[in-house]
This record gives structure tokens, sequence and C-alpha cells, in this order.
């Protein structure tokens, strides 16, 4: 168990340029690893610990390994109007992610829809850092990546299937974003790493050990297999999600993957991002008032006991940004101190606490 | 509870001429009668009797008060290259539908990737209909329908979301399609009213009651709410997937939709429909061959205690299917009477049982 004491705060712009500067070590550009630090930043600052600077000593690994590139490298085997396929020559995730995200946008101004199919990424973070980028671009985006398995097909024992997050984000006139961002495990196997970091016991019914006995023991779940979100229904969602991102586009899939945690291996990892214009479908001004409406009737329904507020997906994020912008990332000692560890390897100033 | 004496076969050929006929006396041409027969008999040979011609009557009852139209009446408000906007003007939900997905296959021949969004449209059974008509033209396609309220958003007290399905199929080489088909309800209501009148407890999970309270207690749940598959997750998945039908195409969203028992109002219901070539991203005997990897990867592995096979998404419904075509679709007498029903009431043959 954690108490407050093991927390402490930063301020994003600090935990940004540490970021940065350890990115830069291994040769990234000062642009690029603007990107890789803001998606880990963001993600904290929306509140997605298990997607923040907590991963930094992984990818960190990984760069120095060269299973991940620091050198941006993308080709184009496939530009044809509406669509393409990027190969990401295994540089930085959410590097290719951008670029691809920008491009889908780009063919969605030209054409109404564009679709930007990558293989040869890496793990790129939080799939609503993409998306919510097109959706205050005027476009609605459903992105989608496969990653290292870690669930079995249902039924069988053997992980082939990864958690395989999927995000749609959509304009909403004066409001946040509307987005929705779920991986398809029941729980985000960083979440695991989180309650293993803060040595918490996980809920019932995440995970499974090794041969398939329910766990609340982080360790053992991390030895065995995380269970899909609504079983079946997950199982069917992950696979689409791999097969979207994997097959189509000429990367891995199944247990061809690695994920973030596997310092040495190439990742493989496939993306799927489509962008569509609001504008070619209806006028924005038109589209912003029914979502404003849609967002204003979600939230103006009775409540349930015990419940002060109903929220719109992607509100809580919106919220948690606001509040850590202004009061600082809160994160737990622990997160820190592997953060130091890294500014050790990396030979750079540890950060300064607020 | 019902024993094997209250089911009884019918030839799949003669219940579909049946439900033509029915469809004809509403003025229906011959060819939209079929397709709406085709999709509610489809959805039965792959055992989805819930989307089968246990339907029938209340799609009839909208066609008599003309809530829904017999004859077909499509126009396209934005026709733009890869995409389109087309208005059903209320007609009859499988026929718009089927023009909808082929006119995003034509799109996606033209430019890769193609989009419909509907507006105006009915119920229009199951997704997969349309989407499994994709993957046979060497397509992904991703179908998208939002229907009338049945939960309420997450937190709340009242019915705004509907089940909202969606579903997305891939072609897979010599095998049938691989696909999801989901709802994103997490139990049908019907399996309350069972549990109700089994005097049995309900899983906790299902749904709360009037105040938003878990409960265990059918009674309290039916004057309750049915909550979304995978928590939270369920929610924004299915505003989601209303959004992307109902926002995006102009047509009723949230409680504005009208479901299919409704015999009276308009319908409203809006749908997306993309489809991706394949062919435009790789060779499709590449593609081909990956899927077929994929499938067989996904069927090897070690197998669960008291499990028998691995399935992949869409095979149980293609095994159901080839069965069903050899032997007749196996349908509970009520499902007969109510058709026996419509035929009084059409003035057409009652159908002759095997």
């Amino acid at each position: 168990m954690t108490d407050t004491h093991d927390f402490q705060r930063v301020a994003p712009d600090t935990l940004r340029d540490f970021v940065t500067a350890v990115y830069q070590t291994t040769g990234a550009s000062p642009e690029d690893a603007y990107v890789a630090a803001d998606a880990m930043v963001q993600a904290d600052l929306w509140g997605h610990q298990s997607h923040g600077v907590l991963r930094l000593g992984w990818y960190y690994a990984r760069l120095r390994s060269g299973a991940m590139r620091s050198q941006t490298n993308l080709s184009f085997p496939v530009d044809a109007g509406a669509i393409a396929v990027m190969d990401g020559g295994d540089s930085i995730g959410p590097v290719v992610a951008k670029h691809a995200a920008h491009d889908a946008i780009r063919r969605a101004r030209a054409h109404g829809i564009g679709a930007v199919s990558v293989r040869n990424s890496n793990h790129f973070g939080t799939c609503m850092y993409f998306t919510r980028m097109a959706a205050e671009a005027g476009c609605i985006m459903l992105a989608t990546t496969n990653g290292g398995p870690n669930m079995a097909p249902w039924g069988g024992l053997k992980k082939l299937i990864g958690t395989n997050p999927w995000s749609v984000a959509v304009p909403a006139g004066r409001y946040a974003p509307l987005i929705m961002d779920v991986a398809n495990s029941g729980v985000a196997r960083g979440k695991i790493f989180l309650a293993q970091t803060r040595h918490e016991e996980i809920p019932l019914g995440w995970a499974v050990d090794g041969k398939g006995r329910p766990t609340t023991d982080p360790e053992e779940a991390l030895k065995g297999f995380i269970l899909p979100m609504a079983g079946h229904k997950g199982y069917a969602i992950g696979a689409i999600v791999d097969v979207l991102s994997g097959v189509l586009s000429g990367s891995g899939f199944l247990d061809e993957v690695h994920g973030p945690y596997d310092p040495v291996n190439r990742s493989r990892a496939g993306h799927l991002f489509i962008a569509l214009n609001v504008a070619a479908f209806q006028p924005l001004a038109e589209f912003d008032a029914r979502m404003e409406r849609y967002i204003e009737t979600l939230k103006a329904v009775p409540l349930a006991e015990g419940v002060d507020e109903v929220f719109y997906p992607g509100e809580k994020e919106a919220r948690a940004h606001e509040k850590q912008l202004t009061d600082g990332i809160l994160l737990p000692a622990d997160t820190f101190a592997g953060l130091d560890k890294v500014a050790a390897e990396a030979g750079v100033p540890l950060i300064a606490r607020d």
C-alpha cells in the first residue's frame, strides 16, 4: 500500500524537457525527441500513468539496443490518393504514428476520407494522443494498433493476441473532443505494472495466472493470462484490431509483435489511421452544434445513487489535463526513482522536484 | 422451459419465399422484398435467431403503418468521390443498407477506401449481413448502426444509448471471412426476463436497479437499467457508434432513434459503412495467405480444460450456416405461430413445415 507521501508533483514542462533530453542522447533529433516526450507526458496529464513516463526506461533500453531506431526513417510502399501504406523503419513509435496520423488527415482533407496503414513501427503510447489531434483538426479519426501478445484466443492457452488498443475521437464544438480509447484486455497491462510498482493487489477478474487460476497478485498475473474485456467479444475485437493493424499493413501480427518491455527485438507493430473530414459530410458548424447537443443530453440525465456527475467519453481526461497543467503531474516516488536511473545511464541531470 | 418438441425445421428457401411474399403484399418490389427476406433468413442460418424471422411481425407492422416505407426512395445529399451521404428516405432497412454497402465497395475500388454515411434508414438486421458481402468482394468493411435507446450513460438513470451494434469483416482466403459482430450491451434483456420467470438471481454486472444500484434481483433489474458490456468501456463504444451512425450522417441519435418494436414512429436510424479495398494495400493473394496463417495459428493453440476447439471470429456462424443449409433452419414453435399470424394478416399462404 502507498500513501500520499509516496507521490510527488512535477511541472509538465520539466518532465517533458527531461524526457526530450534523454531521447536526444540516443541520437534522436530535437523535434522527434520532443514528440516522444510529449506523448508520454500527455498520457500522464490525462491520468493514464500506465502509458506515461513510467515507460521511459523501457523505451530507452530499446533505443540503446537498436531494437528501436532513434533516427526516423519513413517510406511509402503505397501512396495512392486517399490511402497509403507507410513503413515506419522501426523508428520511434509516437514519431511514426504522428506522421501517419497527419498524413491521414491530409488525405481526408483532399478526399473526404483518408487511411494510412503502418508497418514496422513501435509501441506508440496512448492511441488518443493521435486521434485527438485529428479531432482538433476537424476530423473524426479511428486509430488501431497491435501489440505484443498477452491474451490467449478464447478457449486457448497460449498468448497470441495483444491488448490491441483502439480509439475514435470526434470534434465536439465548444467542448473537448468526445474520445473513446479502449484496450481489449479487461485491463491495460500497464495498470498491472503500475500495481506492481506500487506494491498493490489487482482486482479479481483482471487476469489469471500461468495455470489459468484467478489471481490478485500482479507478479502472478504478469506470468499468466490477462482476460479480454467482455469475454469472447473482447477476443473478437482484439483479433480484428490485430488484422487491421498488422495483417493489412504487411507488419507483424499475433506473436510476431514484440512489446515495449522487450529490450532487444524489433517491434514489428502495425497501426491503422482512418480520418474522416467532417466538413465533407456536413457543414462543421452544424456538426459541432449536434455534438454539443449530444454531450449536453448525456450530461443532463438523472444521476445514480452516489454519482456526482455523468461524464462523456474523454471528459475525465480533459479535466485531469487541466488540473495537472495547473497543479503539476502527480507521480509515484517509484516512477521518479526509475527516471533517476535513466538519467544516470543517459548522463542527463536528474529532474528537479517541485 | 422448452423441449425439442417445441422446435421445428424449415427449408431456408421456403422461409425466404414466405417472407418475400409478405413484403410484396405491402407494395415492396420483388427485388427489395427478397433482400429484406434474405437478411432475416441469413441471420437465422447463422444462428442469430434474435435477428431472424422472429422479427417479421414487427417490420410488417411498421410497413403497414407507413413508419417504414415499402417503396425504396434513396438520395445522395453528398456524392463526392470516396465518400457519400445517403438519405434512406425511411425505406426498408436492409435494402437501404445493402445499397449503401455496395456503394462503399464501389468507392473503395476507385479510391482504395470508401465511406457511405446513411441517414433516415431503419433497423437493418444483423450487421454482418453487409460486412460479409464486402469481404466476399475483397474488401474489409466496418459497419455501424445506432438503434432505439436501451441503456443509460454510465452513472445515469435515463435510457439514451442503444445496443448500437457494429461489425468488421475481413476476407480470409480459402476460409470463411473473419467477422466480428458485437452489440455494446452486456446482456440481452430477454435473459433477465427468463431469470424472472425461473425465479433465479442474475449475476452482478448485468444490470442496476431503478436507483442505479447493482442488483442480482431480476425484478429490480427490469425496473432499472441494463449495463453495457465491459462497464464504462461499453458506454464509450456505444456512444461512439451512435455518433458515427447518427451524428455524422445527420440522422437521429440518442433517444431520437426508434427501434423496430415501435410500430408507428419513423426510425431515424443512421449507419456508417467504410470499405477498404485490400488489393490497394497489398496483393490480395498475399493478404489471403497471411489471413490463412492467422486463422491456422489461432486454431493451433493448446486448449483449456473442457474446450474442444478454438474458433476464429465468424467461424461458428459459418458452421451453423452450412449445417442449417443442409438440415433446415431450426426455429421455436412460437416463431412459427408468429409467422402464421403475419400470414393471415397479409393474406399469404402459411409456411408448409418440412
